[in-house]
């Protein structure tokens, strides 16, 4: 369990947002980022520009409290990350055009499978460009308590062919949400997601 | 109505022109920025690097004053969505390439239907992927005030499969006008077509 | 003719420089770029990075004078303009990317014709979008006195169907020159290439 | 040989890791950057995000020193470079996105030839567009040890068609070993490989 202080963790969600907003992957205010600290979870407002966060626009919440209205409506699917793996230190949600993209293209297998590229061992748990990473993909719900069940579900669920799984999950139309055991392990997650799509959608436009 | 400073409406306008060049939506000196302050519009003069304005480079007239040569040719666009319709208190032009582009690409059909995008909800007025969004397109014209009168008649359209209007039309091989409420609403707005129309092209390139 | 100072003319030199680099334009020290100052050209001395020029990687030399070696060796290109034209004022060269690639996929036609962009008004003398814009193309030269002959005589030849004619030309697989009365139109007429061409670029894709 | 100091060797490996991170090259901490000072090599240790090094992030080691654990898991790749030819100062290795594309997309031809770009001239010993430039591939491999045995007899292959060989090779799903003799060299080498790359995978395109 992050064994980070209140105070570090907002300055965490305040970093990870001007590290998003500068690669173009928080556009018109999207985006939603949140770390735990001990019981409790710093987790940014609706609304915010994301590249210029300050502390008051980070909402600090037990994990257990009934949901602020003044928090993202996408904080159920922070929550349920951080109740189902005590092992999740930091969330990030951004809107990554490639994640929307390729979401939307591959919802009906529910999975994009990633393989051949170095960059997979940038994921926590993939060694080898070898493995056949599973994305798992949801479609896009606009009532995110289902949506955040639904992910969840998807998470837990097998894959016949590939050989390890990616730390985020795609939502169609919509983004990626990745996360890591520190703030620096999901902002290492979310530039991997975005290079490593990137690389996927080119391969396949090659491929044709 | 806008009540903002002329003071202020001057720095919203220096501001979104800064905002704007740093993503490459205005070069070689296009584009043109305006905020309603009480009677007033402060605006950007014709010609100025919109990168670096200064104040002197914003002019400030009374909405029903004839037109300064000064300004910029395409004052009468920004003028006629201030007169027809008092909730309208910024107005941003930008040379988006991909606004420029999809305008033309769609130009007879006068409009481009967005949908499954999350990110649609940074419209004001649209809550959910689901919605089919409606772009108006004008073809365009260099007397601004025929493609003025021409754009107002196109925002009155109805449409038969839309459920939602965007914030702003399209000008073929030209660019976007989006507006908003306040000077941050215009700049959501402007960042949300340039992320929604950049979805909606490669999606068509995908689905080829 | 010009009338800024040297020393004014070496700074536009830096500026340009450096605007051509935050942009991509001049990678692994690509690019030369030239400013007249009365008899003078201030103009970049070979292999410097153009993001971090220094006064001392810009060599002052009378129009007339024999080539130095210390000159980029496509500093006749430069001097063929300034001589050609006395309202020249300002040389750009820059290896954008897109130049390069349409200057080499149009080669055999000469020329590359813009039409349907506002953009196109950038350029100075063209007032519409309807005007149908000339972009001479020469085949690239290692011998670079040669390429410049070979580039005033495209310059000189008239177009059947063109109704305005750019402030540039390019260079097959090489990128583009540019120029202006002062410094602030050639980076203006630099600017305008680069987002006319992608826009062209794209358009014959979205058109395929 | 290199006669930097072991100071100047640091400093150069921290400027590179900024210089490719504001690029884009290094996402998720990847890519790896080396410079020899006389019998040692300065090099980034393993994990560490490019974009911000600081001298602790950089091992100082003799080049026939066994392996630390803390360096990269490549630097057997840079080691083999140093090895094999005296006149190698720097070595960078970067995740650029184009080079992993084209890598694995040419990978069972063992090389990529480009032609017809004055951009090639960046490399050093290539004189003209003329030049038909060998870039050669190898498949990626976990051990790296066997990697560099076989990037190093892949560097000592003729080729039947080409004129010049970039100082640099790519690796197939994983990106490109650049390097020079100086550190400013091997940094020229790595923006004319992403340029050259790009205007290569562009010219596909186009050419389809």
């Amino acid at each position: 369990m992050s064994d980070l202080s209140i105070d570090d963790a907002i300055a965490a969600v305040i970093a990870a947002g001007r590290h998003a907003a500068a690669r173009g992957w928080v556009p018109a205010t999207a985006g939603n980022f949140s770390v735990r600290a001990g019981e409790h979870i710093a987790i940014t407002r609706t609304g915010r520009d994301k590249g210029s966060l300050r502390p008051r626009d980070v909402a600090v919440v037990r994990l257990e409290s009934p949901l602020d209205p003044e928090l993202s409506a996408e904080a159920p699917l922070h929550f349920a990350r951080y109740a189902a793996d005590p092992e999740v230190g930091a969330v990030f949600h951004a809107h990554i055009e490639v994640a929307a993209l390729l979401g939307r293209h591959f919802v009906a297998k529910r999975e994009l499978l990633l393989d051949g590229w170095e960059l997979q061992k940038a994921f926590a748990g993939c060694n080898s460009h070898i493995d056949t990473v599973r994305v798992p993909i949801v479609s896009n719900d606009q009532d995110t308590r289902a949506l955040a069940a639904e992910a969840e579900r998807e998470l837990t669920r097998g894959s016949a062919t590939a050989t390890a799984t990616a730390p985020g999950y795609l939502v169609a139309g919509h983004g990626v949400y990745a996360w890591g055991r520190t703030p620096a392990d999901a902002s290492r997650h979310l530039e991997a997601f975005a290079a490593l799509l990137s690389l996927h959608l080119h391969w396949l436009e090659l491929r044709e």
